[in-house]
């Protein structure tokens, strides 16, 4: 199967990159399902239903959320009636949706998504070991589900290659989010999972981490509130982690970054 | 000019790339002045004078450190008779060894290198801002030094990519550290810096930020000290970023990757 | 019932205090039931079987641990065998012995005591408030036993304190630990819990947090390394709180700090 | 000289503890000077130049804040025209307002008083401990000034604690605040310097921390937001700190908590 999971959708300027790319992206690499983190999809903090919508029409299958799921608040009860948008699978019982799904793909094929938060200078939520574990343990990848998609919204690099290698010969794809940054390591662990610490966020890269330089900067230099932080309106860059799993097995058989549009080094998979 | 810096460099996978790639590299890319950060070299764990020396020898310009500094005590005496190896410049007055220099580089060029240590989500030193303000301070690129170069050794993509702006036409290159995975966010910045927000370890990616697997993992998981941490004794792959500076300006023309060995897609720049 | 809870007793100077005082505040105070927080008991850092069996010797009834549980190692297999040491309940799954236990008290009576760790500034474990609410679903006080005591080792005074009112009307006492400093904020909440945020230590207070103060200064002024940190050794203070319940309800009718010898200015409840 | 430390007013309950209880303490203790920390009394969140002045008005001398400083804007152009109200010492070059003053007290003297915000488990500024210094060498107790206040804003009992020897026998008076609970260490350390760990909150304690507990404990429990959080509204304890000194040293003969109206348990210090 052809997966793709684009990362921190940032705003406007990120919005744009997915309306953009992803519809030549599902043809250009047989895309066969794509998931997308769109916790700053809503200027920068949250999302809201309409955007979701919006993801849906242009071909996103999948949508998951944060450590800022909930700074737009209509999103709570789209969460319990929109299965193909996840939290984080480790917040308390009782928490609005659901962390993890399995949803249909081309031929008759099943993708499961677990989405869980990382603890290392993040809030401490339940542990995202036992969490994804609790999902992976009713399932198993090549029989039950085609693909395993896991993104890992965390913090610290440790931390997220740890999951990594923990889930590695029984997940498809390990893939971080929340840092902002696309990192250069992009691999296939020795059992067979394709990992990348972080997909990077889909928006303008002259910022801070999405955010416009001058107030985010301020606020670190100053240790005074300043402006509001709103995000960076240039043209953005889509960053995604492409894969190719087995049918037989639902293991990778390759991964490679994707970059598309605005200020970075632009990467396309060769297909 | 032409600069490469090396991410933290990690036991002996790491050494091993550095010594086997640095004198390729200087000649295959006619390099003028080589920076490692080495606070992982001896084992994981800080750096010991010995290590220096055989990074001297296979032409490393200037060595630089982080919170792992004084992990090997013996290195305190040492910064204060060898000004090429670098600690943070936010450490407290009074700290062994320097955060700043001033190094001799090919034709009469002189080359500035500073290091700051981040303090989200890292020990809480002084302003890594206003430390590297009051070095930038008492030189002009392009004019008293023909390049700057400055590590930001640091957890947050945020405090990383500030620095970079807030030093955006002062420094030839602001490179990030310590998070020990190479990004793929490579980029010169409106008013001509060089930025990554991370160079990424020198050191066997088949582990958890270059330790063991298993050992890292298992506390992670289960809360428990278990054993000691050690580093993963793959192949290790040799992680920096090269730049190429406008000798009259000291700003960068450009700026790339460079992977090379161990498990990471390769990268290297056609010159 | 009549209750002792002794906060963190820190090396020999606190097991002298709780050699010392614990015999005769027993029958000065007519005590049912004594827990003692043994986590720094061994030279600062953990506790071992020996100094379990001196505690249970002069009238300690359970030994509640916190984040230093597993500094000597020693003490993971009798936890196992030994019910009445008690680690942090919301540990992972497999951890090392049990984080609540229901223990007889003098005439037929029956005393539940449960430990937690906070999360706020301290390492990520499981939510301490669902682990504690796992055991008071399977009791009710006044009912299946006569007093329950927990102790909430934890860092932030408002999670201590939400925990608190969590947990009003339906424990006896809940009391924290860990800062290493009584509070004097002792009362009975409006639904009849006691509670006291924290205990304090039981140690020489001339002292950092019970560390001699030459090292522990040390490193947050020079930010290195320095000595290993050890004790302080001059007399200790016990630190405690005294709560009386009525057995009809198990909610208490009185709560006092108890200090007893050393720097601190002394307090005993009046019987 | 007779000195009073409130700790942290919260709200309306600590604003009319405040009121109620500082006029009679000036006259019943004797009182020479009278600080108090204000950073959460306008609704739980900064402080208005009206505040401060009823603070004026009702007998206070100066008024100190901490991370809660810049929460009402208006406060910052206030702080430049007015010595009498000080925000942490160790905020960057350029910060509104000042971190020491030297005010008058009866009969000619001369009271020093300086905040500094710790750093663990807070934002990071600069170095509390070099801060308190850069102003402790321009002084000498018992010389230029007659007593010496200093407030360690900070979360970590640790710190506090470090502070409070570094200060000894140059200080009168090292006194904690944040935390918002009293603690019951009062000691006089061992070269004359008055501590006590924290001052505690003035503001209704059947509460988390002085803020309404229902939603306060909501965010812990669910991770959700929730509601906003806003003061407690029952009657307040003004907790205090109550130093005696010698004026020709400067240092304490006598330090004994103050607690008054509302939940804890009442101290009053006999003179
Ligand atoms: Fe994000
Ligand atoms: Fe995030
Ligand atoms: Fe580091
Ligand atoms: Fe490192
Ligand atoms: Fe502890
Ligand atoms: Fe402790
Ligand atoms: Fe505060
Ligand atoms: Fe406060």
């Amino acid at each position: 199967m052809k997966l793709l999971f684009c990362g921190d959708v940032l705003g406007r300027s990120g919005r744009d990159a997915i309306a953009e790319h992803v519809p030549l992206l599902r043809q250009r690499l047989g895309l066969d399902f794509v998931v997308v983190n769109g916790e700053n999809a809503a200027h920068g903090f949250g999302i809201t239903p309409k955007i979701c919508e919006e993801f849906f029409d242009v071909g996103v299958d999948c949508i998951t959320l944060g450590n800022h799921s909930w700074d737009q608040r209509e999103i709570m009860p789209y969460l319990d009636s929109e299965p193909r948008v996840l939290r984080p699978r480790n917040y308390p019982a009782g928490t609005p949706g659901k962390g993890a799904g399995i949803y249909p793909a081309p031929r008759g094929r099943k993708v499961m998504v677990v989405q869980v938060m990382g603890r290392l200078f993040m809030d401490a939520l339940d542990d995202p070991f036992a969490a994804v574990e609790a999902e992976m343990a009713r399932q198993r990848l090549g029989v039950t589900v085609h693909a395993v998609i896991v993104d890992v919204h965390g913090e610290a690099s440790s931390e997220k290659m740890a999951l990594g290698h923990y889930l590695d010969g029984r997940a498809s794809l390990v893939v971080g989010s929340h840092s902002h940054i696309p990192t250069a390591d992009a691999q296939i662990f020795p059992k067979g999972t394709a990992y990348q610490t972080d997909a990077g966020m889909c928006g303008d890269y002259d910022s801070v981490i999405g955010m416009k330089k001058e107030a985010a900067t301020f606020r670190l230099v100053r240790k005074l509130p300043g402006e509001r932080l709103s995000p960076a309106e240039g043209p953005g860059t889509l960053c995604a982690v492409f894969v190719e799993t087995d049918d037989a097995t639902g293991l990778a058989k390759r991964v490679e970054p994707v970059r598309l549009g605005g200020r970075l080094a632009q990467a396309m998979p060769v297909v």
